[in-house]
């Protein structure tokens, strides 16, 4: 066995205190695993005396989150601060700057910051660890980087924040709105009081930008994503999907082909029976396709206290004990640079919703317009009639490019056949 | 980047081959991911003239793998021979005697030796990884040993044979029998020419004692395991089944109470919706439960030579690149050895079909029994009636342990209410 690890925490929120009572708490067994003792010797957070159901003990109290990277107690930093911006960002350089290990849950750090993160643990033979950044409770970070790395991976995706899936699958079992929904979930505090970040799609663009790295060996870029999230999605498509068996959850996808990597975040039918399709509530999952093993699945809880300590214990102790392995999986020199496939250029079906007036010829002027833009109708629905009135038409389509799509759409609701914008949901078969 | 590392390979099986394979082929990449250049540098197999589909170039031909086990010229010795006794047992503790690092596919050699072997790896400074050994595509050898390092798992369970799976899914799809898909997949291949160790369980119960060890910090043993396989399961029962919302599935199931732990491979009726239940064909799916991340589902292919070849990879990769870790996790001498809890005192639901003669008294008579041994119904089907004609009843019991409802059976069937054997098929809720 080794010497102790001294570790330095900054954040004590709900992440950084469940972390620290661990390594208090679990000290000899996680030492067991670690095969050294892990010494919790400081912590730095903003508010100093709150009481925090545990005993910090003898643990040293620095006020600069930058100055505890750097204090020579401290082997290994980690970082549960949050933020891409100072001083989350200048405290985890400061650590590799001089060398050290860092832990971080950060995923905004890692999506905009990686490359240059990497290079100066490089640089000074110190390393970043990030399992805790995405999908918390589930070693994706582990499985993609050691466990698949024989495989040519060709496509990653998955239900990534558990606040929109949580809404997601509330909105279907109780037939609620979005808002209400939201409200409530703030209420009990599984959503932020700003859900921006999550319900919008850019906290899923993060995790999607730093498990695309890992999959396709490649700088994490946010360059070119399309990011949309949840809000615009109604009960009333919840229900038509399910009569064309498909479920809504907002994806994060990433595909590799020899024409650039595809990476986008978007409201997404996925067909029953497949292993997405039953992931409900705040559960994340992430199918990862390899050329090896085919598809494989991780399915767990994606945030929270107890699973994102877990993952960031679990980094402390692969720091421990392990040789500092390339941030990405493989030095910053080799990180490919892939061109990014436009979203347009991105093809696959789509669930369409039209609202019009219930009179002849509006089903055929719609079709003609998607037939212009070489879009075929896979199967269509059309229920009640009222002439006169507003009524729906809900069609899939068979695949096509999305810009192809899109500009159809745009033909469409600049016309006089529709009452309202139309709807599209992408669809994604091969779950 | 370190010198290279030396490889010794032998067995060149399916599993052999594949990884010969990749290591040639994918030399470039591979050597990025484990910081080192990988280099195949010498073979053994039985076989030495066959025709492999790929050229062997430069690379030694040994006859003897314990002689490529103790070869100065090989840095890490791959065992994919399989069996637990020699050649296989004997050239991995060659490698380890020399203080060499091992990969193995063999769950049979580490389930029997395991314990024997991490010490022969601690005395020496080596270490043995052994993540193709079970549910080779899934890395769950690492999501247990490593990501999931600050949890106490208190369960461990999955589908662990990808033959039964098959066996099972084609029985309830097309209605045939045991016996006549077994041949059926014989014949394709997909199940072996003596399919005992299959269908009877023991290499789920291998893989098993293999995630058991790893999830409770306990020695890898053999003992007290109950072992029961599929080849007692009829269509009738996975038809009954599927009217109470059941699929039946061969588990492996283990758990860690105060009482001890829990280890047994038997067909388990898994409720509807729940991850296991949708797993079908040749893929496997573990679940384990720890305290703080819930729940987590890892699901892939188990068998073939991709999967599995992927996985002896990706230990070779981290075998290049870390220190040697604790072979279970922890130091054998921090192994638990905690008392085995029999399967009579492991407590469950279960699903009970008895054929019996359709008269009075017959259902009012099993109900005593079942009462006597403090086993109540929670739900009964009777189909159809025939005066004096043998018809099924079909039940579900409320948890009881399982040795009372062992007892209930034997008395049942010794007395002349039944006309053949009850079937007992346990129940997993939990799941």
């Amino acid at each position: 066995m080794n010497g102790p690890l001294r570790i330095g925490l900054a954040g004590l929120g709900t992440v950084g205190a469940e972390t620290a009572r661990l390594l208090i708490s679990r000290s000899a067994e996680l030492s067991l695993r670690a095969g050294r003792d892990l010494q919790l010797v400081a912590v730095s957070a903003r508010a100093r005396g709150r009481d925090r159901g545990f005993d910090l003990g003898a643990t040293a109290w620095v006020d600069d989150p930058v100055a505890l990277a750097r204090d020579p107690r401290v082997d290994l930093f980690v970082e549960v601060i949050g933020g891409e911006g100072d001083p989350a960002r200048s405290a985890v350089a400061a650590a590799l700057s001089a060398g050290k290990r860092v832990v971080t849950a950060n995923k905004a750090l890692i999506a905009h910051h990686g490359v240059a993160l990497a290079r100066l643990a490089e640089e000074h033979g110190g390393a970043i660890h990030f399992e805790a950044s995405a999908a918390g409770g589930i070693p994706i970070v582990k499985a993609l980087r050691e466990g698949l790395a024989a495989n040519r991976i060709s496509s990653v995706f998955g239900i990534l924040n558990g606040t929109c899936n949580y809404i997601l699958t509330t909105m279907e079992k109780t037939g609620r709105s979005f808002e209400d929904v939201l409200a409530e979930a703030q209420a009990k505090g599984y959503a932020e009081a700003d859900p921006t970040f999550d319900v919008d799609g850019m906290d899923s663009a993060h995790k999607l930008c730093i498990l695309n790295s890992l999959a396709f060996g490649m700088a994490p870029s946010l360059d070119g994503m399309h990011v949309e999230g949840i809000r615009r999605v109604t009960t009333l498509d919840i229900a038509f999907a399910a009569e064309f068996k498909y479920r809504i959850k907002l994806l994060g996808i990433g595909d590799k082909s020899s024409k650039g990597v595809s990476q986008r975040v978007h409201p997404t039918m996925v067909r029953h029976g497949t292993p997405l399709a039953d992931v409900d509530g705040v559960f994340n999952a992430v199918v990862a396709v390899g050329d090896l093993v085919g598809s494989s699945v991780y399915e767990g809880r994606g945030a929270g206290g107890g699973p994102t300590a877990s993952a960031v214990i679990a980094d402390i102790c692969d720091a421990a004990r392990t040789l500092p392995l390339p941030v990405f999986g493989r030095p910053v020199k080799a990180l490919e640079r892939p061109p990014t496939l436009p979203i347009e250029d991105v093809e696959g079906p789509a669930y369409l919703r039209f609202r019009v007036l219930d009179r002849p010829g509006v089903l055929a002027g719609i079709a003609r317009t998607l037939a212009d833009h070489r879009i075929s109708i896979e199967s269509m629905i059309q229920r009640g009639r009222s002439p006169g009135e507003p009524v729906h038409i809900v069609m899939i389509t068979h695949e096509a490019p999305d810009g192809a799509m899109a500009k159809a759409l745009s033909v469409i609701s600049k016309g006089d056949l529709v009452v309202e914008e139309p709807c599209r949901i992408r669809i994604m078969d091969a779950a």
